[in-house]
């Protein structure tokens, strides 16, 4: 059987890019096809995974200017039993895709919220005037061009390529140094690695809880490189916490970590332990 | 002189909503007059106080289902001498707003992106088709409404009866309990109060050293009851971090906690102590 590779689709987004790359680590590692399946949204690419429709899902978490991708993490800790199977860097290197071939006669820019988040100051100073809609992908953003030459998308340089359109500059985005971290997910249990990610939420009726499941990392010299809150939708002030260890979990001191950790959470759920993919 | 209050306009935002508690809370504490000046952003809300043009902003912080307002956050940290004066919670009611009588003509939604998240499902449900575009705030999305009558907005009903538009349903929101955590900021001194603020930045090149700063409020028995991360915008994985304690600066031990923090962190900002209005 072919593996299925979920991803935020149309074809010649990010996390299509991100997919290749993963495509091609599955392919050395296993000797198996797959193939890439895009998907409207972050939540139903996740969810064609969870349900079985496809073996694997790629998805952004975090942004190095924008931050979290709050979409996967409220989906991740919605669905529950997908692992980490490995990570990725992606550089990221905004284009602004147009027939037009003047700045001053765009009048509307179109492109994923956290694309034109990224660009948001190269758009005030270079088209300060040009209203920004969002899109569901930067690919998706691309659409809206054939209708004028007043138009413009933010999208990779290669999705311009793919669909045989202009880049009127390139990069736009308003930080060189801009990447995202996508992961690698399946139902299969994960099979160890350098970083360990998991989510906990606390018992609401004891405010000073927090404290306790970050000293138990703390005791056991094992660095969080990552502690990210979310709403638990349930009151202001009531927070899940999203956080990222550099340990793995096949060591004896992250499993009795992660034994403490149960005795001073509500809910714990254990993403899995993981490697990066090198650049 | 009339003290100024900048928000996030036009007028109907919730933003205006909540300065106008802040303004009656001001007036009652000072005997001055106040007036309301909206502006087109979050940034340029708090800029207009950080240069001198306003004397006091309302900015949102946090809402209780999409989570950090990060724009909040990120100015705060680039502005870095506005100081909390006041906290308030407002409670959330979402309302459909359009000429249309029929959910099934409506082909196009207009919000601010945190009202069009924070009514996802509802849309998935009633409006599935209906685009969904980006506005700057809730009112804004209301101009949208004069061009045709396949167009809906979400904003408060309170816009509606300002602006005498029609609401087919509301609410909207997808969780019922729905609020905003709301600021109140000038460049005065904070007076104290059972909430501080504060947001600190860390050595890049030591990246255990999150452990310590967490350390320093748990030795004192201070509560935080809220942090929150966002990309240093240097590069991916280098963090600021956002802390609300449940302490006041005019207390020994927090001013004790504030010393040694100074020492384990690389740039650490103080937001000041504050109280909460009562809803």
């Amino acid at each position: 059987m072919t593996t299925a590779i979920a991803h935020l689709g149309p074809n010649g987004t990010y996390a299509e890019a991100a997919a290749l790359i993963f495509l091609n680590w599955f392919q050395v590692q296993t000797g198996q096809e797959a193939d890439l399946c895009p998907y409207p949204s972050i939540a139903q690419t996740l969810e064609a995974v969870a349900h079985g429709n496809a073996q694997l899902a790629v998805v952004p978490i975090e942004n190095s200017i924008e931050g979290s991708v709050t979409m996967t993490m409220d989906a991740l800790w919605r669905l529950d039993r997908l692992q980490i199977q490995q990570a990725l860097v992606l550089p990221i290197n905004h284009a602004l895709i147009t027939q037009s071939t003047h700045l001053d006669t765009i009048q509307v820019v179109y492109s994923h919220p956290q694309a034109l988040a990224q660009c948001q100051q190269w758009l005030d100073k270079y088209v300060p005037k040009a209203q920004r809609i969002a899109a569901n992908s930067t690919t998706e953003a691309l659409q809206h061009l054939d209708e004028d030459a007043t138009s413009a998308a933010i999208a990779s340089q290669r999705a311009a390529e793919l669909y045989n359109l202009s880049v009127l500059a390139c990069p736009i985005n308003d930080y060189p140094d801009n990447c995202t971290r996508f992961l690698l997910l399946s139902l299969a249990p994960s099979s160890g690695g350098t970083h360990t990610s998991l989510a906990f939420s606390l018992s609401a009726n004891h405010p000073g809880m927090l404290l306790k499941p970050l000293q138990v990392f703390a005791e056991r010299n094992i660095n969080m490189s990552r502690i990210e809150s979310r709403p638990s939708k349930r009151s202001l002030g009531d927070y899940l916490f999203f956080v990222d260890l550099e340990a793995d979990v096949r060591q004896v001191a992250t499993q009795g970590a992660l034994r403490e950790l149960l005795t001073c959470t509500e809910t714990l759920k254990i993403f899995g332990s993981y490697d990066f993919l090198p650049q």
